[in-house]
């Protein structure tokens, strides 16, 4: 039977470090609910917080990659998607999941949370600035979570997908 | 040679009148320049818009399809790309595009603005929102730029495209 | 750490009973090695039925879909990636199996086997017609090896991995 | 109003003399019959000349490239469209054309005849060896054509385009 999937994205090299601890603890909530984590694969920035945060749970990570290079790689990884698509994978990533959380933001998660509103998927917004919670707001009301901590992203996780009845 | 290639983007079914006449005005004058027009293809909103401004001045438009689907296709469009790949055909509207123009706002268009942003392209804002701006401005301070009407996104291309000395 | 990825590939609507006989069998031979199983997703043909063996010894099933439709995922399938791009999915589908195995022939194989030989990627042909043989040899002397059973495969994908001591 | 566009598909580095003749007439008697030229875009191989031959005769050139890489261009392109998704946009390539030429044979090609007969679209081979004949005939019986001389293949595209009443 198919897993819940959920997907953290977030900047790589432009990762804060609370960036980096929110998507570690999250990464290790997700294992911890025996959800499947996605992320974009990559050994970097939030993408490897929280693969490293999952892992930690004994959880299941899926990495979607940019590229075909094994080495840009997480070792947290347990299966790699090579997509060799660049920033196109960003939409794969969000079509995959059935709820998506921005942990932090920057140019390609600006990409993936648009793209995912085009595509009703549920987004959460976790600690990002004023900025883009005004923007996207603007863009969706009905699609656009604010979370001010891990745990609060997976409270309301839970009530998506319930009321999705999944 | 290979021609300058200007991408026009902008809401479907979602857009305004003032999208629609800043369209349609900006696809006039980027045919006069002889700059080749790119949009997502669609007979929809801001993509029909400009496409039929281009071709009302002898303009040639490219469009780069989300389906494969024939009667999608605007009649302005001169040659149909169909990618097949829904909405991460985004990617290349922006990769192909020397300049990249946001007309209107939307979930789409944010993503294609985050795209472009994060392949480092020039990006200009024409009477979008002010979360628009203040968000895209976060994110980057040397590839956005403001413009208040379709002839300011003319000259502010051409600034651009002369300082890369294409 | 990562785990080995087998990909079958094999037609849908157009499988044969034989093929399906093989699929079954080479998925239920994969799960009995730890391997991960990846397919093209769908509940049909050789995916489905690869699917279906490799379920039936507990394995882990990935598979990478063309559209968005959840419906159209085989339900032996884990983790479904939606790509939403078509048969351009193909490509994703070699590029993330460490080595492919095309299980009966299409013209969606066919483009499979072809992808998989431009990246260099190991191809084993089970029970494929003589012409699919000559044809693909022809291509390539290196990459290209020939099975006549599901054990068979298994064998030749041992002596692969070891060679490229993964 | 949409032009037709003929796709021109064939090997890059492994091009014989004979495939680079071939294409280059080819594109030569394409861009007389007022129809655009499209290929994979780059500098090298059949594309290359496949261009060069369109714009000898005052043709219009699209490339689909399956990088971002401006110097990877053919300078007879007149639009690059940068795909950034490998061998992915071989899909693109088909899906775009609306009759495929093979002009030489190799992994890529044959991904994209496969590619092309999944999407029901007419494939015309020329003087590509007995294998791919005996392979692709087997794969598909309406929509394989073979061709001795450039000549025929535009013979072909003639009676082709004619009875789908482009």
């Amino acid at each position: 039977m198919r897993k819940i999937v959920i997907g953290i994205m977030g900047p790589g090299a432009g990762a804060t470090e609370t960036n980096l601890q929110n998507a570690h603890q999250l990464g290790e909530l997700i294992a911890q609910q025996n959800w499947v984590l996605l992320t974009g694969g990559r050994n970097s920035g939030v993408m490897e917080a929280a693969s490293q945060g999952a892992k930690k749970a004994n959880g299941f990570v899926i990495g979607i990659l940019p590229t075909t290079d094994p080495n840009s790689v997480s070792p947290a990884v347990d299966i790699a998607i090579f997509t060799d698509m660049g920033n196109a994978r960003n939409n794969i990533n969000i079509l995959s999941s059935d709820v998506v959380v921005a942990c932090g933001m920057g140019a390609g998660t600006a990409s993936e949370v648009g793209l995912a509103l085009k595509a009703n998927k549920n987004v959460i917004l976790l600690n990002t600035g004023e900025e883009s919670k005004l923007f996207f707001q603007s863009l969706s009301k009905d699609y656009v979570f604010l979370a001010n901590s891990p745990q609060d992203v997976i409270h309301l996780i839970h009530k998506i997908i319930t009321n999705e009845s999944f």
